[in-house]
């Protein structure tokens, strides 16, 4: 049921004109208190685009009072129900079908909007969305994909799968590499984006046998940039703009530097704790240690690609703040203006017939 | 051929009885100007050791001059050939049958020494050790195992296999895990340590066939201590005593690590280069920050142990300093005196009577 928020209900053909985003906004660790505000930066920075807020309409209603927007391109989509972040995606797919995230995203398959956005339960969203989507012609397997910064500062790389598969084959990997590569030329204007296998350096056993035969496939495959192997201290060198792997260890290469970066910065802190003359140096550190933050900053990086479906998911991280938030459904909007999902089938076909 | 250094050549006996350890004084990105400083750091250290100097005997000569040391202690060993850094690992097999390496390894298996320390070529090391020296009964395959420290400064973590293998098996994983807990238990002196299983963590799709069998396994193998699945971002949390993984997958969260430090200390530097204030702050903070990078410094944690072999062999980091490669040496002698390669065959006995 399509709610009237403090204007009158836009007529569905307006919506399907212009962009329009599904926002779960019960998702994440925070729900409304953070999907509301960021919807509303993104309205106020996008005079073009719709949003659809889905949740409970009630609890979405309260979070709007008493704040400025432009009604004409907000609506409140009620939804009864939620998806835990704990809970199995096999059940929220069997029990949760009136969840704010699951009517997000049944609004990409009528039409009614482009792209969803959900900080929720990532399992529940990928085994959702790829149930109600389906993936695109040519691609057996969605993929998770995000940006990381690198040591060039006007340079990020784009990785994927992050976590969506894992026992991935050959095939699987080169249609993450069309993908990547599509991501990285649209979005990021990369011509001829290169790319780059994630791999290991010991020359004896360089290698497992997937990552040997998508090499294999990735030289074969003419109309994609392969640049060779990568190595996991090269994730952020600047070299790759698209770097592929299994989502197994996709994932744990992104843990891991979370992990890192999260142990360094405790450790920092701890050492500036020290005593009293260290506790001043942090002071005047402060602002430096700030500017830094902000260039590694996961904020600045939230949005996580659910890319190979029928339409654009973006998943922001759980515990994304207002800012982080809107950092993700900015991805969205992008994905949508730059016609990513239509551009991958495109790719795909044309890999299919020049091999 | 056994040559005298600066005193009597000791007869072999002397050494059978007292802890010896072959040094490939050639390897790594120096060679002798560090592997022989360090040598005699070590000898300084430790009173009852003795160390045998594999390399070009004029060249260690020269290095050992004009130096003080317990010549006793030492010995060097003439090797005409050295094993590049970037050999292949079958090459250095077949075609270096007299290199410093090999002829270290050689040491071990003449019972010479009981332990070889190199900083050479990794892949050539592992081969020509698993070539001289074969695994210990029930054993498959030798891993590499590295510690790594945590938020906890009084515990580390041990980690394998870092790229010794890919496509292991689940039974490759579970000897990993016995030889591991050996490990932390001779060596770090923890009752029982705490073994996790590296996996990732969406819950639909919680792992590989490879984890999913293995946790089955661990599970059943009462005699250890198996503690449950560990995700990337924990692996410095402290909360596990050893990690274990596929080789592919720990090789990528190794470099990945080293990636992520090195690029977050270059990001630092920039932030203090950025203008004078900075400097000028950077100059305050660097006795913090000295503080700080001593904590995480990879030289303390210098020393990837291959094991499951029948003796003790540590790969230093190519380009250690005299203080990591006296470190990887030292991890060695631990290795002896603890009796490592002896207490994992038991307990892989143990097990395989228990299962």
């Amino acid at each position: 049921m399509l709610l009237l928020s403090k204007t009158k209900i836009p007529k569905s053909n307006t919506f399907l004109t212009a962009t329009t985003i599904a926002i779960d906004a019960m998702g994440g660790d925070y729900g409304p208190p953070v999907t509301v505000p960021a919807a509303l930066e993104i309205l106020a920075k996008y005079p073009e685009i719709h949003l659809i807020l889905v949740g409970d309409s009630s609890v979405l209603k309260n979070a709007l009072d008493s704040r400025q927007y432009d009604g004409s391109r907000l609506s409140i989509l009620h939804s009864s129900q939620q998806v835990e972040m704990d809970e199995q995606p096999s059940q929220a797919l069997r029990t949760k079908k009136d969840s704010s995230m699951r009517v997000a995203i049944n609004q990409l398959k009528e039409g009614k909007a482009q792209a969803c956005v959900s900080a929720g339960n990532t399992g529940a969203l990928m085994a959702t969305a790829r149930f109600v989507l389906k993936t695109l012609p040519g691609i057996d397997r969605p993929a998770i994909i995000s940006t990381f910064p690198t040591i060039n500062p006007n340079k990020n790389v784009r990785m994927l799968d992050l976590g969506a598969n894992v026992d991935s084959s050959a095939e699987n990997l080169v249609q993450f590499a069309v993908m990547g590569s599509v991501l990285a030329s649209a979005v990021d204007n990369i011509s001829n984006p290169k790319i780059y296998l994630l791999n290991i350096g010991e020359e004896e056993i360089k290698g497992n046998e997937q990552v040997k035969q998508t090499a294999q496939l990735l030289l074969n495959a003419k109309l994609l940039n392969f640049a060779g192997y990568i190595e996991g201290d090269a994730l952020h060198s600047g070299e790759a703009d698209v770097v592929v792997c299994d989502g197994f260890v996709g994932n744990v290469a992104l843990k891991t530097t979370e992990g890192v970066a999260r142990f360094i910065a405790r450790m920092m802190k701890e050492a500036f704790m020290r005593n009293f003359l260290t506790q001043l140096v942090g002071l005047l550190v402060k602002p430096v240690l700030k500017s830094f933050i902000k260039r590694i900053d996961p904020g600045r990086y939230n949005g996580a690609t659910f890319i190979g479906l029928n339409g654009t998911v973006v998943k922001s991280h759980g515990g994304a703040n207002i800012q982080a938030f809107s950092r993700a459904i900015e991805e969205a909007v992008i994905g949508v203006e730059k016609n990513v999902p239509e551009r991958i089938r495109h790719e795909v076909e044309q890999l299919l017939k020049s091999s």
